[in-house]
C-alpha cells in the first residue's frame, strides 16, 4: 500500500500484476506456474462458488467428486481429446521417496507405477469410465453432476488467475438419452454462465459458438461467453460443450432406450474457473485499485472512524457498531476498521485498492450533526448525509453500484465493437483500437488460421442469434452469410 | 436395493462395505486407492463443510488456497516431517506426454522436471515457505488460515472414506507470536472439532493428547478427538497439532516482537477429512442401512404417496406439496417421491438404506381422516397423527432424533469403556469385548510399542482433564500417575 499503481494507460499488464499483489488477491508460489490464492482473493472465489453452486442446484444438478489421477491409457481412448491435452500433462510415475543413506531424499526407483497417472487437466475420461457402471437404461438418465476441483495444465507462460498451471474450477458432466436433450443442457448451462457473468460479475458477455478450430478437444460443439477487457482484449469467461457420443463410444457407455433399443449415451461438459477472478479485475478496476461488484465483494461496506481523542473514538464506535449490526441484519457484509496504528487516509487508500464498494467515515462533526460521510468506490463520489434512513440508502446504493458497473462495462463493449469490411480496415482497427471486430469470414479453418498467424486475432465466437447478412470474407472475398466476432484475446 | 445388507453381527466389515455401496455414498474408482464420492455421499460432505466452515470463520479464520505440488527439497527441510510422509508420496516427474509414432501415448522423456514435485500429503512445508513472505513483525500475526483441499497419501490397503489414497479435507495453518497463543489455538480448534462431532455428527468423542509415538510428523504435541465405532474399534476423528517453531525454523520464518526482539514464529495445524463420513456411518447405522443425524442429512424428510388411482394420487400430491413448502420455509430439506414406477415398500427400503431421518406416508385413509403416517428412521417407530400441527411436530422430532442418536452412541461408549488392571485382563477385554480400555502405562515408548506389537491395541489418547490416580503399568509394573485410553483402531 506504500505507493500507487502503474496506470492502465502506461502499462496495462503491469497495472494488472501490481493490482493483484497490492489488493492481496494472489501471489506466485515457489512451484513454477502455481499460485497461492490469498484470503481476500479466495473470499471472492467463495462468493462466486456460492452463487454458481446455487444456480447449478436450481437447474437440477448435484455435486460429486472424482479422482485427481487419470490412468494414462484412459487418455488415449478419445483421439482428439488426448491430442488436445497431451502436451501439458503433469505425470505421476512413482509413489515413494526414500533417504539415500547420505541424508538426501530421493525418489525410490523400486516404487515405480506400472501405469503412469496423469494429474487431471479435465475429467471427461475418468468420469465417463465411471458412468459406464451407472448407466444401463434410460431410467438412469439424465445424470446431472458437477464437480468443484483443482486441475493442472502445464503452462509455460503463466499469469495470476488468467493462466496458471494449477487452477480451481467446476466441471459439469452430464449424460442424456438423446442428442436434443444434451444440446438443450449445453445451451441451458451457457445461459447460467451468462446470467452469472452479467448479474453477479456485472460483466456483459457475448454468447456464441466456437469455430471448429477453437473447440474443446473431444467436443462436437463448444458454446462460450466472451467478455471484453479494458485494454480491448477479449477473454473467454466460460464454455459449455456438446460432446455428442464421443466419450460414450470411447468408454463403451450404452443404454437401453424406452423403445428397447441399445444406443450410446449423449454427453455435455461445462466449466468456469478462477480465471473469472482475473476477468473481474480487468473489466472494472481503475488506477486506484479494484472495483468489485457489490454482489461478489467480500466486504461490501467499510466504516472508518476519524477521531482526535479516545473519548471521540468511543462515541464514534458506538454509532459504528450499531450501524454495522443493522447492516448485517440486511445481509450486508460490513467491516468496522478501528485499528489505531493507521491513519484514516491510509485506510481509505487500502479499501480503494481492495475495491470495497461503499466506504463510510464518521468524524467529530458528524457526531454533532447526526451525519455520516458516504463514498462509493466506482465513481468516487462522496456525500455527507443524515444517519436517519442510512441503511435503506446503503441497500439502494449497493444495487445502484452493481447496475452502474455493468452499464459502464456494457457501454465500453458497445463502443469497442466495430465492423470491419476489408482486411486492411480489420488490421488497422486491431492495431489502433483493439476491441471486438465484427467481420465476414469464409468459414474455412485455413482463412481463420491465416488471420491468426498474421494478426494474432482469433474468432472469439459466432454469436448466437446472429443476424444473417450477405457479405464477402475480408481475406479471400468468398461469400459469407454472417459476421463473426474477432479479437485478440487473453 | 434388491436385497438387504449382511448384518453387523455376521461381518461388520462386510456390512460397512455393502452399506457404502447400497446407500449410494461412494465407490472404488479405476485408479488404485482413489474413490468416487457419489452425489449422496458428497451431499453429506457439503453439509459437514458448511457447518465446519462457519465454525472456522466464527473463530476468526479465513480460507485460502496453496499449490497442490510441493518441491521435493521442501520436504527434506523438516527432518521428522519427511520421515513421516516419504514412504507414501505420489511423485510428479514429467510434464508432457507424446505420441510415439505408432499411436501409443507415452511419457515424453524430454519433458523431465529438474526437481520432482510431490502431490501434497499435507501442506505445512509449502505454506510455511509462503508465510516467510507474509511475516516480518508481530503486527502481521496471528495468521489464521484454513484450506479446503484434496491430499494424497499412497495407501496400499484402502477402504472407502476410512483410508483412501486421495481424500478431501481441510487443513488449518496458523502462525503466532508466542508459544502460549499457539497452544491456545491448538486447543481451541480441538474444541471446535469436538463440538462439531458431538453436536452435528451426534458422535461423542474423547478429547485427548497423543503419545509421542502417535504424534503428527513434525509436531511437538498432537491433540485428538477419538470416537468409538459399533464394533468396539476406535476411530481418530480429528487432530490439532502444536508445531512449536519447527516449521518456522525449517523455513526461516522470523518476526520482530513488540519488544523489538527477533524470534521464530509459532505454529499450529489442524485437520478433519472425508474420513468423518466413514465414522458417521459406522457409529450410528443399523442392519437396514444408514442412520443419519438430521443436522447432516441431505434429505431430512421424505414423503411417499400410497395410492390406488390417479385421482387419489392427485389429492395426495396436493397435500404433500403444500406440506413440503411449509417444511422448506422452516429450512427443513424435504423430498416428495412420486415416482410411479416403484412401489411404496421399495421406496421405504430405499430411504431406510439412505438414512432419511423422517418418513411420511399419505394414503387413502389419511385423505379421509386428515392424518399422516410418520416414521422415524432411528427407532423405526411409526405413528399416525393429525396433519394439524405437523410441521411443529416434525421440527421437534428432528431435534429429538438428533439427541437420541447422540445419547445412544454415548451410552454405547460408556458401556464399552472399561478399566483393566493387569495385562491379562487387558488382553481378555480386548479379545472379548473390545471398546476403550483405560489402563495404567509407564509412559515409555517401548512399553507402548510392546503392547501394540502383542495386541494391536494403541494408546488412543491421554484424555484431557484426566484425573490423577496412582497405579502401576499393566506391563512393566512401574509406577504411573494416570490411566490412558487404549483400543484397537481404524
Amino acid at each position: 500500500m506504500s505507493k500507487g499503481l502503474t496506470s492502465r494507460e502506461e502499462d496495462y499488464s503491469q497495472w494488472y500484476n501490481e493490482l493483484v499483489g497490492k489488493a492481496d488477491m494472489a501471489e506466485h508460489s515457489a512451484v513454477r506456474g502455481c499460485m497461492v490464492i490469498k484470503p481476500y482473493g479466495y473470499a471472492i472465489w467463495e462468493n462466486m462458488q456460492a452463487a454458481l453452486d446455487k444456480m447449478f442446484k436450481d437447474t437440477g444438478h448435484s455435486n460429486a467428486y472424482f479422482p485427481l489421477f487419470i490412468p494414462k491409457s484412459f487418455f488415449s481412448k478419445e483421439a482428439s481429446h488426448v491430442e488436445g491435452f497431451a502436451t501439458e500433462c503433469a505425470v505421476v510415475t512413482h509413489y515413494r521417496l526414500k533417504n539415500d543413506g547420505n541424508g538426501n531424499i530421493i525418489v525410490d526407483e523400486d516404487a515405480k507405477l506400472e501405469e503412469e497417472l496423469i494429474v487431471r487437466p479435465t475429467s471427461e475420461t475418468i468420469i465417463w469410465n465411471t458412468y459406464k457402471g451407472w448407466i444401463q437404461s434410460y431410467r438412469d438418465l439424465p445424470i446431472l453432476v458437477n464437480q468443484w476441483a483443482n486441475v493442472v495444465r502445464w503452462e509455460m507462460r503463466t499469469r495470476l488467475f488468467l493462466r496458471t498451471a494449477e487452477f480451481l474450477w467446476q466441471e459439469g458432466h452430464t449424460a442424456h438419452a438423446s442428442s436434443q436433450e444434451a444440446i438443450e443442457e449445453t445451451e441451458r448451462m451457457l445461459e447460467v454462465y451468462a446470467d452469472f457473468a452479467e448479474n453477479w460479475m456485472a460483466l456483459p458477455v457475448v454468447r456464441g459458438k466456437k469455430t471448429a478450430n477453437e473447440r474443446f478437444a473431444g467436443a462436437l460443439d463448444t458454446y462460450c461467453i466472451e467478455a471484453l477487457m479494458q485494454d480491448g482484449k477479449a477473454l473467454q469467461a466460460g464454455t459449455s460443450h456438446f460432446l455428442g457420443q464421443n466419450f460414450a463410444k470411447a468408454f463403451d457407455v450404452k443404454f437401453t432406450s424406452k423403445e428397447g433399443k441399445l444406443d450410446y449415451v449423449w454427453a455435455t461438459s461445462w466449466g468456469v474457473s478462477t480465471r473469472l477472478i482475473g476477468a473481474l479485475i480487468m473489466a472494472h478496476s481503475d488506477d486506484s485499485g479494484l472495483i468489485l461488484p457489490p454482489k461478489l465483494a467480500p466486504i461490501q461496506v467499510v466504516i472508518v472512524p476519524i477521531y482526535r481523542s479516545d473519548e471521540e473514538l468511543d462515541k464514534i464506535s458506538a454509532i459504528a457498531k450499531e450501524l454495522a449490526a443493522e447492516l448485517k441484519l440486511k445481509n450486508i457484509s460490513v467491516k468496522y476498521d478501528d485499528r489505531d496504528t493507521l491513519r484514516p487516509g491510509f485506510k481509505f487508500a487500502e479499501y480503494e485498492m481492495k475495491g470495497v464498494p461503499v466506504r463510510l467515515a464518521i468524524g467529530g462533526r458528524d457526531l454533532e450533526n447526526g451525519t455520516i460521510e458516504i463514498a462509493r468506490r466506482d465513481t468516487k463520489e462522496k456525500q455527507t448525509i443524515s444517519r436517519d434512513g442510512l441503511v435503506l440508502h446503503i441497500e439502494e446504493l449497493l444495487v445502484d453500484i452493481q447496475n452502474s458497473i455493468f452499464k459502464k462495462a456494457l457501454n465500453f463493449r458497445e463502443e469497442n465493437t466495430r465492423e470491419a469490411n476489408s482486411y486492411e480496415e480489420f488490421k488497422e482497427l486491431l492495431d489502433t483500437k483493439a476491441g471486438f471486430i465484427s467481420a465476414h469470414w469464409d468459414g474455412t479453418p485455413e482463412t481463420e488460421k491465416q488471420i491468426k498467424d498474421e494478426t494474432k486475432a482469433t474468432i472469439r465466437c459466432i454469436p448466437l442469434n446472429n443476424k444473417l447478412e450477405n457479405g464477402h470474407c475480408i481475406v479471400t472475398g468468398n461469400p459469407s452469410t454472417q459476421r463473426v466476432l474477432f479479437a485478440r484475446a487473453y
